[in-house]
């Protein structure tokens, strides 16, 4: 999958070079870790969530990212009116439905945006994908209890029911649009450490979903891109803080061909 | 006060074997930091604060932690109702007055989850407290007025009275569960210019909750083990946010053997 | 400008001795990063947004900060009571109207707080101060489109027009009260690239204002002293994340005699 690995590089300089607002409607937890990941990989991130002004800032803005996390009602309406306008506008959407399978409201939630309105990518780890697929699985809150090979094919049939691109991240990340399948081999076992660097993926999933027009090459190539900071972060961190900073610090740094080498991104 | 190093020792050993899930209604300053100590500790942190899932959420948890600051009215309603079903399947409740005695929302709510609901340990500084027992404290925002000493007897009185663990912190820790006193002489004068150390250290307590039936020696654990990565942190900061970084990454790679010879709890 | 230099760095010495308490009603991305900020300055952060609470809070603050990132409805009735109380116990107020041309919401929050209640700085970048002036600019997201300049006598005008001082942040930046005009060429390019440092420069004016009678003093002081701490920061940092972390070390470290010999307040 070259061609991935190439596309994912472009759409780095791209970003560098566009600078395109990303709008975040995501979680209390991350929101200042996501803001500073897409600032680091080139993107103007903004963070609004009042249902009065979402359909407003989503006009601005290049791609949507919504995020389950510290749900509430009155923030899942926001979504689904940003959501709507969003694809009105053929803005591109991609949702992390982080803890789907652990409650009810968050299910439901990521059921209603993936299936009636309809998103670009969704990023989840493979319990929260599973239980978007058959609304009967459990997870542990935000962490994954199945593996991501179990996930695989649950995941394929999905994108083609939804139309969607579905990326399951585990130790070796898994992207499907339905038709093709390709794993993203990037990372490092210290990013689940850090709290958000799922989220802070789907971020940069919309990021490059903003600068591009394929989402499944938009979701192996921000993969690829955040797995592959982490990877450079680990070789200075001391422990999961350093290591969060150093990510930040490598992403702000990565260059177009330092990507294009260092991309893993492989079919099937 | 041998024995309850060694509990705390063991403590984190199961921590890390077992990264049992600790619900968090906490404040939107420290949600991150939160999160990422607990995870450096080995547990595994959630966040939820919706009406509609929190009793959903608890019912997965080993623990769950209440945090005041940042409060309104609905986040008060979503603590109860969780700290409720907590209380009924037996899961160990932390609670952080934070800011009681600065407003009537902070004093009252702490309260009323302290004396109607009950909880295993609450943790705070000594205004805090203080305002808990008397009501009629002011705190100065969320920093200490009063000596820790000042409030001992009054915490030793207040712990027997609510049937809870209470542990003020500030230079020396105390924890007392009404017949029981110890301290904890672990620390840092670092850590109160770090926002959200006081909050981490209650999620910490916590997560040593999550793993030992007797809240006192979790409470000293969690507040010998934090303060113990404070003082591993502070040999290498040039300042409080590369403290910060630090604390969590010693945090991270704190062994049980550290613990047990560096944790400084004492009888009285 | 010696005395301007002059009397920020007596403000730093103050602040550090004093430890203000300062009541801030902000956005979730930066709560944060805005507290330790404070902290590094030598004050003492409260964020508290409560309807029921502000007024009480605010009561023992010495300032009030309000900054409208991640607005929602009844956060703008919460800032509006705040303000109220502040305004009346004659607390000083520094507003921060992060998107303001964006979205209607944010235009018209900034200009209630502005126009009607009245505060005693206004800081933006030069879109969001244009909007206030002319609610006909359109800013895109939080980023400035309009050149500092271009924006210098609207802001002496509209100072001039609301009786307060107007700082506009860029890469000098103007600070006016409507008869005075000064910039400050502190600072550094990567301070951008960290999400928050406009957030927390707002905030560390409203430490200064804190401790000194001058709005224009206390506008200048507060970017020569945050700007200065990025500059140190810089020598240091790798990328924007250990930038965020040296910049609050900075910060901390900063003594009376560094500020006064890298402050760069210039007239005009």
């Amino acid at each position: 999958m070259d061609n991935l690995a190439r596309e994912a590089a472009h759409s780095l300089t791209l970003l560098k070079n566009r600078g395109p607002l990303i709008h975040n409607i995501t979680n209390f937890v991350v929101m200042n870790f996501t803001a500073n990941v897409l600032l680091a990989a080139g993107a103007s991130p903004v963070m609004a969530h009042a249902e009065d002004e979402v359909e407003e800032m989503v006009s601005l803005a290049s791609a949507l990212v919504l995020n389950l996390g510290t749900l509430s009602s009155s923030w899942v309406r926001a979504m689904v009116k940003a959501a709507e306008k969003a694809r009105f506008l053929g803005i591109p959407i991609v949702l992390d439905p982080v803890g789907a399978g652990a409650t009810r409201l968050r299910t439901d939630s990521a059921k209603i945006i993936a299936e009636k309105i309809g998103v670009s990518v969704i990023r989840g780890n493979s319990s929260e994908i599973l239980s978007l697929a058959t609304g009967g699985y459990s997870t542990k809150g935000v962490d994954a209890l199945h593996d991501v090979d179990e996930a695989g094919e649950v995941a394929r049939k999905l994108a083609e029911d939804l139309g969607t691109t579905i990326a399951i991240t585990g130790e070796v990340d898994l992207v499907t649009d339905g038709k093709r399948v390709v794993r993203v081999a990037n990372g490092h076992p210290m990013m689940p450490v850090v709290t958000g660097t799922g989220c802070a993926a789907t971020a940069v999933i919309g990021a490059f979903a903003a600068v591009g027009d394929d989402p499944l090459a938009a979701a192996a190539g921000g993969l690829a891109c955040f797995g592959l900071a982490g990877e450079k972060a680990a070789a200075v961190a001391k422990g999961p803080a350093s290591f969060a900073v150093a990510l930040i610090d490598s992403l702000f740094g990565l260059t177009e061909d330092e990507l294009l080498q260092g991309a893993r991104i492989v079919e099937g």
